[in-house]
Parts: structure tokens; sequence; C-alpha cells
């Protein structure tokens, strides 16, 4: 098995070689001065079972695209399979027909993952609300990992968090706010939220929380909006200290204020989205994944 | 026939809807705080003939990814056939594997646009250097317009030229040179132009240019360097007055001052990359070939 | 006198050299990779009054900063004054700290442009809410220009509207509905407009359309929601056709399909934001009023 | 003391507010559809004594752009002294005229930032070639902290080097390498660079590296071109083992592939630019001398 990265991830994939054993094949990537992506496959891979790296966040195109040239060269050249691996999956939102004439994207995004010569994705805490399993909606097998023990043990070991309750935001969070309440040995909640547009949510809920801590936990934080509304629920409950715990920390401009001024205290998240809130790792549960797929 | 565009590319959609005597079908596009799009088309198109244009500049990644989510859902919602007009195909250079591992982007490109859905392409001007004709790498049939002969019709009615001489700075853009010579009722000349990097060119020829204007033709100018050195060779060789025409001004930061620094004094270009040069349009040949198409 | 021209307005620049007779002067300016700007001024500038153009639109900070390093190298090289010609001025609209703590972007900007040594300022149709002139907030003398006349006179020799009323979206445009009512030789009428966010407005007004054309007429298009709730307004009113006229198309993504799909056929729009609608040219004001500043 | 931060150094400022047992100050930051920032003070700063944090990486313009809006903004509101913290200082490169008519953006920028309100400027590791110490060309004292003490600490402490000769790239980081090579008790070089254009350079310099290791230490790693030069040039003499070590991870698209693929095992940087390889912190010496600036 090699591993190779797209350049959002070289870190990430040079992690994953060494977590695996695996060689690890450089790719290069250039950008010409119209905006153009040159990309090379330095190495043999006639023959190889190829693992690609891009996760594919803050310029989602530019990103995707760097991907298909890559996977479809790596493909030509010979690898006789090649495993996904995008750690932060976008367009997962757009998973309906919500209005007519609406871009199913995240179909479309899975089918040109495939069509570019992918035969396996792994995902790692993919946004899913409708669609309880990517593979039934794709033509590939898809792999969808989390890291939410990890944030939960993370919590866990070096917050001291005194009688905490995991918040979800919404009921799609609830899902993972269970796993971390679970390691906390603690309760959850589901709040309930409304979009009141793409930059705007209320999330409403009933909540005692005098004496408590809140732990807000959610898959992604992209404008904090939702995170915000919540940590200012819990605030009004009374919480103590609030902390916010997400796989990916997508963080468009202005989501830091809006978290921390409503009240949060502490922020941790993956490496799928590299941050400064990255306190653990998407490698090893995909390290682990990718161990059992070669030894099947 | 239905006539919709990409948010590259409004504009030339309803001018040649117009021109067309077709219906205009509103796409909407938005883009959300993470950098996804947002794509939805407005209107029916079950058993209709869709032409859906995008022309692909600047960002050719974001809008060759906006172009496959709009084509993939217009095929979706039922349309029979779907023609996509790309007056600035992207890519284009990359032709071929000149060192091992190189991706063939513009084969990965041509493949991702016919994938989406498109049935039929249009393109101007593409950048042709190895391939002499792009369907022969395209599952789909591909029309390559020129509007080489407008920019020559307008040099010819608008420049006070004298005895001007064409310059095609390569071989390749000798075509062009000879179409633009033709309706100026002149000569031409192919230089030969050595690439000494990704920003850099060298330019070589004999000229005799005392008392002759100079009219450097190609296809696109990106950087700048290629026109630049042209001019700089026609200054030398004792141009009066040096002119640059092509049909993409795709102008990365610094051309302009590259190009017009060189001795170039007048720019003229297409509007398949809208800027202030655009003096002519492509609308028309687009036009004239959907007409034929839609006639057959 | 010389003129010269950032990287935004190159073309601009070179028109109002050749419409003042003036010398045109050089700047070199790069990108390095990571993102810093090299600035060169290419010519001899001691004792020199030097005209220097920046349009300040789409990247607005990227331009500030290019504009701030070119003018205080101009003026470090000897200049005697330096005239700065801003077609398009930004952080027009916060021009007063509505609420607490907010930054006065417009006056930080102004005197920005003050700093790096420009002695006297050019600007055409500025966005002036609560500041009659610009003048007043600003250490250097400021001259806001228009081409509301321009655009209106472009719409009287080119549409063939029918007794067209001209429509304000809200009280600020008033001024330049007034303009353009004049030269079509028509009424106008002014809407009340309400802000209910940063992308959302309603427009309100009574009014009485059959059988006549509307246009509507404002100094910025950006996200068009002003526009295209106007345009909505006039449709239900019983407009026949509607048109739009601005001074500045900076056309956010979305904009066209916002302002044509509410109802708008055509839209005109000036130079100081190259697009595709720029019919009218902004260079002949402001040649005309250097030419005045020189003579005087 | 107060503590705040623009957008791009929110966990920096909240970070060092922590260190140094200030107060934070929240600063809303959002950015308009046109690209214009909004800047608010959300708190009172009256007669007080602010830290604005704001490292200016990657979009150095924007980034500058929204400090100066921030800065003015919190003088205009009242505080009595404003202490800047610019962990990675843009635009050190360009510290002198290097042709006739170049801007010396260094001087330009320090001058931004003094004009916008900063009483006093804090640096880290700021890149000066001709100029020993940013005070003298300053209106305001300028500090330039090091991290490179600590990241030679981190090499000691987690890397299992193998009698390590510490190598600089060029004369000018010989400082940091002499820093290093203290820590790790070994000696150090500095070999000698030429610069061949804007992304290219060579490194010479006679190495005999046999069964040693290699550590490359540099201020800055941008396209990455210099410390592959140095880590080819390190292979071929021998060594085991190259690591890079550098203060500001800047890492333009495709230096991590050619730090890579040159050679280096292990890079490591601290959180002025934060990326995966921010294996150290900055905040600490910033807060040790906002702790003495305090004190004193």
């Amino acid at each position: 098995m090699l591993v190779c990265a797209c350049s959002a991830s070289k870190y990430f994939g040079r992690k994953l070689a060494k977590a695996t054993g695996s060689g690890y094949l450089e790719i290069e990537t250039r950008r010409f001065p119209d905006g153009e992506l040159y990309v090379r496959v330095c190495g043999d891979v006639a023959g190889e079972s190829v693992v690609l790296v891009q996760s594919m966040y803050k310029e989602p195109n530019d990103r995707l695209v760097e991907y298909l040239l890559t996977a479809r060269t790596i493909k030509e050249l010979g690898a006789e399979a090649l495993i996904g691996v995008v750690p932060y999956l976008p367009y997962a939102r757009q998973d309906a027909r919500f209005k007519p004439g609406e871009a199913v994207s995240l179909e479309i995004v899975l089918d040109l993952l495939a069509h570019a010569g992918t035969d396996r994705l792994v995902v790692v805490d993919a946004h899913l609300h409708r669609v309880p399993d990517l593979s039934e909606i794709s033509r590939i097998p898809v792999h969808n990992l989390t890291v939410m023990d990890r944030l939960g043990e993370y919590l866990r070991a070096n917050l001291d968090l005194s009688e905490p309750l995991v918040l979800a935001p919404d009921e799609e969070a609830e899902q993972w706010a269970k796993v971390v309440a679970e390691i906390l040995g603690t309760d959850y909640r589901a709040l309930s939220k409304e979009r009141l547009g793409d930059r705007e949510v209320s999330v409403a809920g009933e909540l005692e929380l005098e004496e408590r801590d809140a732990v807000i936990v959610d898959d992604i934080i992209s404008t904090g909006g939702t995170t915000a509304a919540a940590a200012r629920l819990a605030k009004e409950a009374g919480a103590r200290k609030v902390v916010a715990a997400c796989s990916h920390a997508i963080l468009a401009l202005g989501a830091e204020h809006r978290i921390f001024s409503a009240g949060v205290e502490e922020l941790v998240a993956s490496d799928t989205v590299p941050s400064p809130y990255s306190v653990v790792s998407a490698v090893p549960p995909v390290a682990g994944l990718l161990e059992k797929i070669a030894g099947s």
C-alpha cells in the first residue's frame, strides 16, 4: 500500500503512511499564474493499492478538482486500487432537492469521486441528515469514521468539567452527543434548531444547568451561529462553564468571535480541518480502517 | 431551445438567447460562507434542448465545479440534450504527459464535462498544440469556433495601421496570424518561442519592420510574457506602432504592465473573458453554430 | 502632468493619459507567492504632478494597500503633487458609528489615502448617505464626480423607453434619479428602503406603472437585492419594461440572477468597475476635472 | 491591560490574555458580500492599555487593513496606549530600494502601523537582512522576539538527533542556527544562497555529513525553495536524517512537496502562522515582554 496526499493534506498523508507502515508517494502540485493546477504523481504506482488523502475545506472546489486530477492520473498510471480519504467531505448539507431545480450536490460530488477512479471512500463524521449511510447514494463503498470518541477522551482527560451536560444543538448531532456523554459518564440533551437563513439559526430547549458545565457537540462549526445559539441558551440556563467540541472546525470569518462572545470558553476539534483548535487526530481511526481493509 | 448560464457568463448567456431567439432560463448560484456553491435551475427543462454557458477563466476550478453541478442537475431534471458552451476552456495547455506522472488535465476536464451530461461542447479558439481536434480526445463532439476573423475586422475598421506585419509569437499562433493577415490584406510571420519557466519565455525571429506597424496575434494572453517578448522584438526591428490582439485576455496580475511597457500601444480581445479590452463578441459565431445544430 | 495606474485600473489610466494629453508612467506590480505585493514606479517623477488611478472594487483591501504602497513611493521619489483618482471608493457605507465600537471605515480610509501622500482625491458617485461632502471628513480636498448624466444620455440614445418613470430605490438615490429623469424628460419617484440584514432589503412605495417603463437608478449594485426589490415592485405596479442603471456594477456572486430574475431586462453601468455592462466611461469627467485643476 | 485580536489571531489573543492574566476584549469582524470588512470593538477601552494581536500571513493586505481599522478605532474610543502584536510581520523582505523606483514596503507598513495608533510594536523573528533593528526605521519602538530557543528545545526533547549539524541556508539565518546549535550542544554552518527569481534559489557550501543528521534552520519557509536546496545539499553530503525548523511556516502551495521530496523528514514551526507543524508557541515570549512592559 502506498499513501499520498493532495495539497491540503500533506501532513495527514505523511502521518498516515507512518501509522500504517506504508510507503509515502510524493505528489507535486503547483498553481499557474492563471489559476490552473499542475499535478504530477512522482513515483511508480503500477499495480499498487494507493491511498489518496485530500480534506476539502475552505476552498472546496479547488480541492475537489485537485483530487479529481490526481485520482484519475493515479489510475491511468496503472494503480490497481484507489482508496480516497476525504477527512472533511464538503457539500454534505445538500443531500436532497429541497426546492425544485436544486442541485443535489452531495450525490454529484460522490459520483465525481467515484468517476475519477476512487474504488472506496473514507470520510470522517460526514454531515448526514437525511441519508443514514453514504454508501446508499454512492456507487462505491463509503466508510464514515468518527473522531467523537477521541474528542470525548480529550475532554475527559484535559478539561476539568464539573457535572457536565452534553448538548446537541439539533437532532442530527444527538448521535455525537451520546458518544461524548458516555465517555464523560454523564447525560445529554438534544436541542431543536430552526434555520433562519444561510447565516442565522435559532436553537430552543428547556435546560436546567445551575452548577453544571455544558459541552456543546457538533460535527461542523462553520459560521459558528449554531454553537453560539446553543451557548447562549446554556448560559441563560445557568451553566457555569461552556465548552464546544466539533470534528471539523471550518470557522468562516467571524465564527470565533461569534462562539467565544456567546460564552464558549474552550473549543476543541480534530485535524480533519487543521486549526489551532486541532487537539485530536483523525489519523488513527483512518489507519485502523486501512489496516483492516488491507488485511481482509 | 433554452439558453442558461452559470455565474461567470450571465451576460453571454442572455445575449446568446436573444441572438438565437431562444428562451432564457434562470440559474441561481450562491456561495455559502464555507465556500460551497448552491445551484438551482429555475424552470422546467424536461424534454428540452438546453444550452449552458460558462466561461472558465481566472478561477477555473470554481467555475468548472459550478458547471458540473449545474449540467448534471439539468440532465437529472429531464433535459433531452445539453450543449455546453465554454467560451474559454481552461487546462488546454496540459494536453500531454510531458514528464512521467503528470496529469493530462485537458483530457480529464473534457471527460468531466461529458460525464456531467454535456452532449456536445462548443469552445472558442481553444489552445491546441498537439491535438489538432478536441473531438479526437473527447467522448462528445467538440466545436472549436474562432473570433480571430472578428478581431481582424475590428483592427481593419478601427485602427489606422500602416503596412502592418502580423506576428505569431510561436508556431501554434500561426493559424491565427494567417486569418488576421488575410483580413488586413498583408503578410504574416511566425516567430519561434522558447519557454524558460512558468512565467518566462524568449521569442526569436529575424524581422525587418522599418516604417511598418506590427500586429501580434495569439489565442491567450495570460502573464503577457510572450506578447511582451514579441513586442520588444518588433520594436527592435524598427516597428512604428505595435498592437496586440488575442481571443482570451486572461491578464494575470502584472500582465498589462508587462505588455504595455514592452511597447504595445493597443490591446484588443473578445468577450470570452470580459475585460476593458473586449471589443468583439463571441456571441455571433456561437449563435450561428447553435442555429445550424438546431436546424440539422 | 504624469498619469499612472495601479493594477486594477491600467486601462482607465491609459485612457486618462490620452484624454488629458499627459505622459503615461508605468507602474510595475507583481504578487509574491506569499501574497505580498511588489511595486515599482518605472520612471522619473521628481518635481512632477502625478495622477495615480486605482479603482478599489472586489478586493478592496488588496487594492487599497497597493495604492498606499504606490502613492507613498511616488511622493518619496520627489513628486511635487499627487492626485489620487479612485473611481470606485470602497467603505463608503460605514460613514458613522451606528453601534458603539464600530470602525468608521470611510474616515479611516480617507485618512490613509491622505497619509500616503495624496494631495487631492477624485472619486466618482461616492455612496454618501450622512456626509454630504467628503471634503468635510477628509484632510484633503475630495472631488465627487458623476457619471449619471452619461448613463442618462446612454439610456435616451440607446433604449427605446416608453413613458419611463425613473425610480430611486431609496432616498439617497433620489439625487441620481433626478438627473436621469431630467435627461429622459420624465418624472421620478423615490421609494423607501428598509435593510433587513447584510443581504436582504425591502423596498416600498405606491406606484402606478401601467403602459410605462421603469428605470431603476442607483449608485452601486452589489448583491443586487435592492435593485431586485425595486424591480419586483415596478412589475407588480404594471411596468412594461424594467431597466436598471448604476455607476458601479460590483455584482457579487448571485447579483445578476437576482436582478434579472426580478424582471430587469437591461443593466447599464460605467467603467469605474469594469464589467460586460460598462457602457459609459468615467474617463471624460475625470479628464475634465484634471484639466481644470491643471489650468487653475 | 486588555488583550484583543483580529480575525487571524483569535486563538493567540485568547491564550495571551490567559498567560498575562489580562482581560480579553472581543472584536467582531465580518466581511460584506463586496469584500469590505466590518469591525467592531465590543467593550469599553477608554483609558485602557490595549494589546491588539494580528498575525499577517497568507492574505497580508486583508490582514493589514483589518488591523488598521481596528487599531485606529481602539484609539478613537479612548484607549490610552496600544501595543500591536504582529507575530508574523509581512513585507520584511522589501527593506530597501534595490532597483530605482521600488516601494520600500517594510518602512511603509511600519509607518502605517504607527499611524493607526500603535504606540509600540511586538514582532517575532522578523526577517531582517539589511536593517539590524526595526526600531531604527520605525517611529515607534519595535520589539523583535524569538521562538528559536523554543524550537531548539523542542528539537532536543522530541527528535532523536544523532550528532546533528545545524545549517543556516544563508548568512541572515546564521543568527538562528547559532541559537539552535547551542541548545543542541553542537556546531553550525552557514551556507551561501543565491536568488535566481521569485521562486528559485541555489544554495552552496562544502559539507561533510557522513553519520550525522542535519537541522536546517530559517525564519520563514514560504515556497520552500531555500529549505529544499539546503536539504538536497545535506543529503548529497551524506546526511543521515534531515529536519527543518522555522519560526513562520507560510508554506505557499507546493512548499510541502518541495521540502519533503528534497529529503526533509520532519518540519517544526511555531504558532505565529498556525499550521499542522506548529509545535511551539510564541505566546510565552510575548507574554513575558508584556509583563515586563506593564511592570516598568
